[in-house]
């Protein structure tokens, strides 16, 4: 299979599993964390799909399309490990992270932090939705809609 | 509609494009020229359906994955509108074109030069593909696959 052919299945199961989510979500009081803004997509469907929910961004920089700008109050620049360490406690509803790299070296490295920020940032009961496993005992893994292949996409509940 | 949505209907009109395109091209002699190899995606898929096929790719700088580097010989950066230039007379089988950013205003200026450019490439009876159109009496527009919505990608062939 192509990478583009692979690319497709890949952002199909993406918008199909953050729907599923954006459905429980909709129940479950509190911000939703975007972890990599990078073009904006998925914050643009989030935002859409959760009208009047607080999205709050995390990148290094601001490369997303115009059109897909956070309000600057929730937009934070930076290294997100650093950044978003500060969030904790937050009571997050959703927590959606799409930093994996491909690079299986520099995923294992985003794999050191990110389980545990996640755990620290959801309320329980939240959602995270993550393009690389999270393997933490607080959080129960759901099972995903038919269309996403496994270990593509992972979602799990905050215990 | 959120531009998820929007993204994974053109990549997937893409790629049934390029499927199409690729059939006709197999009868057609000349290299490929890949203008905006940006992540490599494009050029995998057709470096997987052309087999054996000399692919040049063009872009500003490199920026694509590892798995989808062109050879050395097959890779020329700088701006595409200059560096691509040199190669007019190169008989090319297919052009394909994805430097469209979604900004109508840089659009505009790519419009200036791409038709002509493509045309120059191409020899006769050779496809281009473009995401913009390109509005050239050389160029005869092509009927696009029932999966491709209008207005999306674009598909002619050198008169």
């Amino acid at each position: 299979m192509s990478r583009l052919d692979s690319f497709i299945r890949r952002m199909s199961a993406q918008r199909d599993i953050l729907n599923h989510a954006c459905e429980i979500v909709r129940n479950v009081e509190g911000p939703v964390f975007e972890l990599g803004l990078g073009n904006g997509r998925t914050f643009h469907h989030l935002r859409e799909h959760l009208p009047g929910r607080r999205i709050i961004a995390f990148d290094r920089e601001l490369a997303a399309h115009a059109s897909s700008h956070p309000a600057p109050e929730d937009l934070v620049l930076g290294e997100i490990r650093d950044t978003a360490s500060a969030f904790v406690g937050a009571e997050a509803a959703l927590v959606h992270a799409d930093i994996g790299t491909g690079y299986d070296d520099k995923d294992a490295i985003t794999l050191t932090w990110l389980p545990q920020l996640a755990v620290g940032l959801l309320r329980s009961g939240g959602l995270a939705v993550s393009g690389l496993p999270l393997d933490r005992a607080e959080l129960e893994p759901l099972p995903l809609p038919d269309s996403v292949p496994a270990g593509r996409y992972f979602m799990y509940r905050r215990r």
